[in-house]
């Protein structure tokens, strides 16, 4: 069987259950992690904390094109990319490593431009740039990897309940609303256009949105990068529940309405790299953190019990919607937004 | 000026300045990095010990080849490249997150022979594989994070000083012989292919090497990546130093000889991919410790004052050797080992 056959989360799977089947366990006292592979980052606990590691790549021609990304947001996205992993977990970013690969034609002043993106955005989030690695490569390869410390409870994708509403940041879809802008053919107003863009190569998690997620006593998040649908599914099936989303709810964008008319309910539910935290929560617990956090999340429907990661669509009038695909899967995306 | 003109360790060089001059320092109390970007690994102190983290990449067609490396010897490498980085600062490897690109046409089977490799190799070194990622690409990427922890005191590239002998353990050369044996046209007895492949494509770094030289009160060490005379000099400038390199002194392999007898000093001093550890002692720590090390190092040379970074390599009647190049650089590979 091919890679492509299986997908992305079906060969995620045959891996973990090969480390389940292999690894030795427990070789020395650190090694209780705290969630299986597979959550945003992996967890475990020290005598500083929780501790917590991801790491994420970003591979030319496949995640971006340089027709329409700046070496700077390049660098910048490669690390966002890793913070919102951390907070999904509720944790705060601190060290971070880049693992960069690329041809040596390139100008020195465009790699360096790529570190100065780097280094803002490790600035405005409070991340060490602590060391990496560079080599050649035919494309250009980033690969970050970014430490980070939670308190003594962690948000996973395994902890949503029946009964839990679900909310999320931003604006679901807008980032593959830009990508599709910056990659077609519609006639796009200037102003519009910079926003799209902005959202596609220069994402911005909400600055601690996960840490001030946690201390408000959430426990189940995930952050959007596949697609909203996909991202829930996820969860839900981490979680083993099902889940209702109200389409009439969804926060979108005004812009994703009006260059998207037909399709702007797909995009937002199915569209990935936003880069937000999509999480649930109580009633009461969500009802303190709508009103306190700002920017504020947005409800867009609750956890049911059910099939695990079947996920139900509704209208304001009850009907439900049928969607081709969820979102984002590196070896099935052909179905999906291209 | 293209990143070829510059050079891998000019880059990393004009990165570094970049870091040092625009990052915010101490922006949380957690952020007082150990060493400079550009040791083997990141270190900062934390409750638990030092801490420790390093990055590493391995690209198709760049760093291997798949006519002649198995699936299963890419993931054993992909980790080990990593491990001598964590010894070469005296810590003990934990954690690994392995980022692979791929693309979709490979086959299933394949991609678990991989992680087969990988958790065998976390097995004998007791390393939790805890996480990853998984993402579509034109050419096989495999980038591995590797946490680790130290005592009290860590191994670096500037702790070297005039008096101290060098000792090297392993053969060094004997990975780039066996990179030569695979891809060229001599004739080679099938047990000594058997040992080169396996020097150049399943490297295995001392067992506990670097914990066990830390211990012993060494505070100098690097891996033997880029090829002896290049890791030296890494280490020589780091340390302000210069250094003399005995010839004759030399743990040249047998097969080395055997088989390039023209060029097997050439090959030990600059073949890189070794994957073991450099490092220096004074007189009487490297007494003890080559008398009680099994497998022991080999004393190839001492520290002097000096030019940092200029090292004379003598024979056994004290002429000295030039050569056209001291290792690896990804992107001035062309005038060394091509």
């Amino acid at each position: 069987m091919l890679v492509s056959d299986l997908g992305e989360f079906g060969l995620i799977d045959c891996i973990t259950r090969l480390i389940d089947k292999k690894s030795i366990k427990r070789a020395g006292p650190w090694q209780d992690l705290l969630v299986p592979a597979g959550d945003d980052a992996a967890a475990w606990k020290s005598r500083n904390g929780i501790e917590l590691i991801t790491t994420d790549i970003l591979v030319e021609d496949i995640h971006f094109d340089f027709s329409y990304t700046s070496w700077q947001d390049l660098g910048w996205k490669s690390i966002a990319i890793n913070i919102s992993d951390i907070y999904a977990m509720g944790g705060r970013p601190q060290y971070a490593l880049v693992s960069l690969a690329l041809p040596g034609a390139h100008l020195v002043s465009d790699v360096l431009a790529m570190y100065e993106g780097i280094i803002k955005i490790c600035n405005k989030y409070g991340i060490v740039l602590a060391g990496g690695n560079i080599s050649a490569s035919e494309k250009v390869v980033v690969n970050v990897t970014l430490t980070g410390m939670a308190g003594k409870d962690i948000m996973t994708r395994s902890a949503a309940r029946p009964g839990d509403l679900i909310a999320v940041f931003g604006h679901p879809g807008l980032s593959t609303a830009g990508w599709k802008a910056l990659i077609g053919h519609k006639k796009i107003d200037e102003a519009d256009m910079k926003i799209m863009r902005r959202a596609h190569v220069h994402p911005a998690p909400g600055l601690d949105s996960g840490p001030r997620l946690a201390a408000c006593g959430v426990r189940a998040a995930i952050d959007t990068s596949d697609g909203l649908l996909s991202d829930l599914e996820h969860m839900c099936e981490a979680s083993r529940t099902g889940a209702v989303i109200y389409a009439q709810n969804l926060p979108v964008h005004r812009l994703l309405k009006k260059y998207f008319k037909q399709e702007f309910l797909e995009i937002a539910l199915t569209g990935g790299e936003d880069y937000q935290l999509l999480f649930t929560a109580g009633p009461e617990t969500m009802d303190a953190i709508t009103k306190t956090m700002k920017p504020a999340p947005t409800v867009i429907g609750e956890i049911i019990s059910g099939q695990p990661g079947k996920i139900t669509v509704m209208d304001a009038k009850g009907n439900t919607f049928a969607f081709n695909c969820k979102g984002w899967d590196h070896y099935q995306r052909a179905s999906c937004h291209e």
